[in-house]
């Protein structure tokens, strides 16, 4: 085991009085009294997770919460996207306040996206924002979700129509974690640091490309690769906060993802997020393609590189019959990134080279659906 | 009916990028198309209104916003606190999401503080913020809970413990629909009123002693009122928007009320908001006369303009059995302003001379809630 405070890296989130730390490092868990209250003087904190992390994690967090003279409550859920809903907000909220959760204490988050934006919008409507502390046990919550202070709900209309704006305080990313995940569950998060190349860093790709299996194994890059995806991450909402401008080119891929999920009704046996976000990247090069933005072969280079990391890259490689392109098309309208009538979608002029295209024709959309569509 | 521009008073609330006005003035909703068109450029709106409110203002709301061709959608709910519920959040965000509101739309609230707060809410988390606006039709929600961006509902453990902050864009208050308000809603709004003078203003509290008859019966002295209330809650948002500091001060008489009406069940036959704050306003002077911060004098002035006014003054004129001290001591511990154990309470030096103490011994709130409390 390497030590502790050798591998630790620390990425620094600026944004003025709610600036935060993200730590990342092998077995940060057992250090995460010491960590918290070396940055806030919480008394309390209530703990929510998911039946999958329970077992593995809670009882090393509570340990070291404890030996620090924090004061624990915990609250454990399902597992899965559709734990994203109003009745579990209802029910989170419910928790906190009957731990008395105050202003000054805090509410943490142990386990991926689901439990981070689901416990991140209940902390933001307590008391109108209790602290915050995000415990990211996934790759991709590591490298996306527990980084910028979105949080949110899925809603029958779609997928997080409905959140908040809320920072966490900190963010304690035990790369241990990890080595627990599934081949499948690690490739998804992968996507989205392949998404940060994507968007504005073509060397980072190039990177990835040739370091993909150190990655994987869990060496130094592993570290490496989480470090520089969260300072990309941060980069971007430390420009714009509430995404009002550049922090959309982080919906890279996102448009369609959002879309083939709900087309398959956040089914995680069919298609988790990443793996949404994946066929939406190559999505998105290939209609940038199209559109006589960036060359096809940027395209076939990304789906390539996507392929090997053992992710899905098209809507053939979705198991089971997909709705209609009208219906992806409602979808797609129904996702937030819509400004008066026009689809705003993120387009490409090559690796590297994302930018916001506020203007794109749905009917140009529809004909590309209806021609990749499968059948 | 006075002239609708010679009548009209405009309050700017000054928060930098989130800056809105108050209009204030006879039959404003009859020009309510315009006066949004001229801030804001939304194409469709969802309006959410009460059963009481509906049949008497939705007609002539909708009819200005279709007449400027803006689109509209509304829902309306039942009438009372009760309506502040989880439920209806998810309801209204439900509503507003089959209406596809986009971030430059806008919510309308139609109504009294229920009605705002709860919509409120839901527009401030539906895709993470759409526009609002408050056309508040009781005096509580012109002098109060429409400005300020407090938004949220009441959960299990106590009122307004779940919700957000969301600045409106607009608030329109026709001081027409005070004209149907029943004499105790009237008298309820007017405590708000009243806490304004006794927070920092004492010539504005001798100018109610003076003037309170000419409020009630609806001459210039109501929208002076009305404006100068608006005036004194907008400065201090300003000051401090987030309730960090002296915001606080706002709560004259609110921890005492909200207890009290936590211990009647929210139950608006026996009491309502403003009767509550009315009550707790003096318990707040009689609790600062017993701390020896304040004359036993101002109590018993600031009672008997409140008795005037037709308001409860004391625990004894709360029809039904009250629970015991101790039982109200526990609702005041689960408020919000509560910090590291002590709690934080509005007190006074004298009239129009409140402060915020934030280490009040719960020992002596409950010996003098025993004193107080009937029985």
């Amino acid at each position: 085991m390497p030590d502790m405070v050798a591998d630790k890296r620390i990425v620094r989130v600026d944004l003025g009085s709610r600036s935060y730390d993200i730590l990342i490092g092998r077995d940060l868990i057992a250090h995460a009294g010491g960590e918290m209250l070396a940055r806030l003087s919480a008394r309390k904190v209530a703990i929510v997770t998911d039946a999958n992390v329970a077992p593995l994690y809670l009882d090393a967090l509570t340990e070291s919460l404890q030996t620090d003279g924090i004061e624990t409550f915990a609250m454990t859920l399902a597992a899965g996207e559709k734990t994203k809903s109003f009745d579990n907000l209802t029910a989170v909220t419910d928790f906190i306040l009957d731990a008395r959760i105050e202003r000054s204490d805090a509410v943490i988050a142990l386990g991926g996206g689901v439990i981070g934006d689901l416990t991140g919008f209940a902390a933001a409507i307590v008391r109108r924002g209790v602290r915050f502390i995000q415990v990211p046990t996934s790759l991709l919550a590591q490298v996306d979700s527990s980084v910028g202070g979105k949080t949110g709900i899925n809603a029958r209309q779609g997928k997080n129509l409905v959140g908040a704006f809320h920072q966490p305080d900190l963010v304690i990313a035990d790369t241990a974690t990890l080595d627990t995940l599934s081949p499948r569950e690690f490739a998804a998060g992968y996507a989205e640091v392949v998404k940060y190349g994507l968007i504005d860093q073509p060397d980072f790709f190039h990177w990835l490309e040739k370091h993909r299996a150190d990655v994987f194994s869990g060496g130094i890059e592993r570290t490496e690769a989480i470090a520089r995806s969260c300072q990309a991450k941060a980069a971007v909402v430390a420009a714009d906060e509430r995404e009002t401008g550049a922090r959309a080119l982080l919906n890279l891929g996102h448009t369609f993802g959002h879309a083939l999920e709900r087309a398959t009704n956040y089914d995680s046996a069919r298609l988790v997020h990443g793996e949404g976000v994946a066929i939406g990247m190559v999505l998105a090069h290939e209609f940038s393609a199209r559109m006589n933005l960036a060359s096809p072969d940027d395209a076939k280079r990304v789906a390539a590189h996507l392929k090997a990391a053992g992710l899905p890259t098209s809507m053939h490689d979705i198991d089971g019959k997909l709705p209609p392109p009208d219906i992806l098309m409602d979808a797609i309208g129904q996702d937030k990134k819509v400004k008066g009538g026009k689809l705003t979608f993120i387009l490409t002029r090559g690796i590297g080279e994302a930018f916001i295209a506020d203007d794109v024709p749905p009917s140009e959309v529809l004909s590309f659906l209806t021609e990749k569509h499968p059948q």
